[in-house]
């Protein structure tokens, strides 16, 4: 998989291009990761990638040239476009298993108070990854990033992707790890007991509760039971 | 305000700390940021904070010992302490309004296949940024820091944040700036009109319009127009 960050903060990326699975993916083979500057696609010594709104408001807009000069430089056949802003859909667990199928994922990080309206239609998609506002598009591209790679890195076993949160639309069972007795509070008898078909439907029992209990939207497509 | 990182990666975090928001509310005395690795807290020589579940399964757990002795040595009265975990109640908007307002912010972030379930009854809350599955819980963290320190930060325009998404339930309005006409796509006359209640009164309409067709859920509380 090829993945392309335009971005105006390039050196935001560092450390994430450092994470144990992006480095390892990369590594291997499995990733191509491209950081490219908008900057570099702005005309003059000034490299000017924004400008005020037209109307009046604060903070400045990100405009079309740069930007989608950018975007027509790194597209390929093949490529998929996101442009990660407040008003794009929110992101799902679903989507990172719909996005790891891709050859090559564009990512088009905002900035400032966001971009020029007219850099919309020329994108495959919009995403947010949810309800709450950022300085600029990075922290979320990121974010996608490593769920989409968390799918597409073979390093994963897949018995520890299937069992997860929202995979199933539940949540994810309690787990525990040793000590048996912490400041005595005991791991529940039934995980000490080797009997895998009770633990495995204990498990089940509990992640429908813990569902129902903290995130009862989850279950609202199921059938009642 | 202070905001305390408990990590296994700790980092991860660099870039993070020098990006403009954060590094500026630092040099300013606004933020106090304090990153801690959680290994610190695991005894002997190496230092392991994981282990594998009981019951059988994928992955490694965190241990209680090191993230509860972490999470004791570094709070203090008034520490407000918050544990990434997918279980957790999903971050909003609303949330870095309230988060803004403590003193003391505690980010607990997991790894590999999560914590001891014996860990959460010791935190203020468990919270989520979305609906999908990260490797750890740094990204959240920086995630939800970013967005309380928006807020926080004397920097903003108090214009700026009110008028933005989520903001007052609502998707922005698009924006538009230089040049008037790009490739044939001209900017809404409106816009250039100088009248600036109408030009209030467009915006609020391209709000709800835009919210109708991309959120409809954002628009649920509200009285049918």
């Amino acid at each position: 998989m090829k993945i392309t960050i335009l971005t105006v903060c390039p050196e935001q990326f560092h450390d994430f291009l450092n994470t144990p699975l992006i480095a390892r993916s990369v590594r291997s083979g499995l990733l191509n990761m491209e950081i490219k500057d908008i900057r570099d696609y702005a005309p003059g010594s000034f490299r000017k990638v924004d400008d005020s709104p037209y109307g009046g408001g604060a903070g400045m807009i990100l405009r079309c040239q740069p930007v989608l000069d950018a975007l027509e430089d790194v597209s390929e056949e093949g490529s998929h476009s996101i442009l990660m802003a407040p008003i794009g859909k929110t992101y799902k667990q679903e989507d990172a298993h719909r996005l790891s199928e891709e050859e090559h994922l564009i990512f088009i990080c905002g900035h400032y108070e966001g971009f020029d309206a007219r850099i919309y239609p020329y994108v495959d998609e919009i995403l947010s990854i949810g309800d709450y506002i950022l300085t600029g598009g990075e922290l979320p591209a990121m974010v996608i990033c490593e769920s989409v790679m968390r799918l597409v890195d073979g390093s994963m076993k897949k018995e520890s992707v299937t069992e997860e949160s929202f995979e199933r639309g539940l949540l994810e069972y309690p787990q525990y790890t040793r000590p048996y007795d912490y400041k005595g509070e005991k791991v529940p008898e039934i995980l000490l007991s080797g009997n895998h078909e009770a633990i495995r439907k204990w498990r089940e029992e509990e992640a429908r509760k813990i569902t129902k209990e903290r995130r009862p939207d989850l279950l609202k497509d199921e059938d009642e039971e």
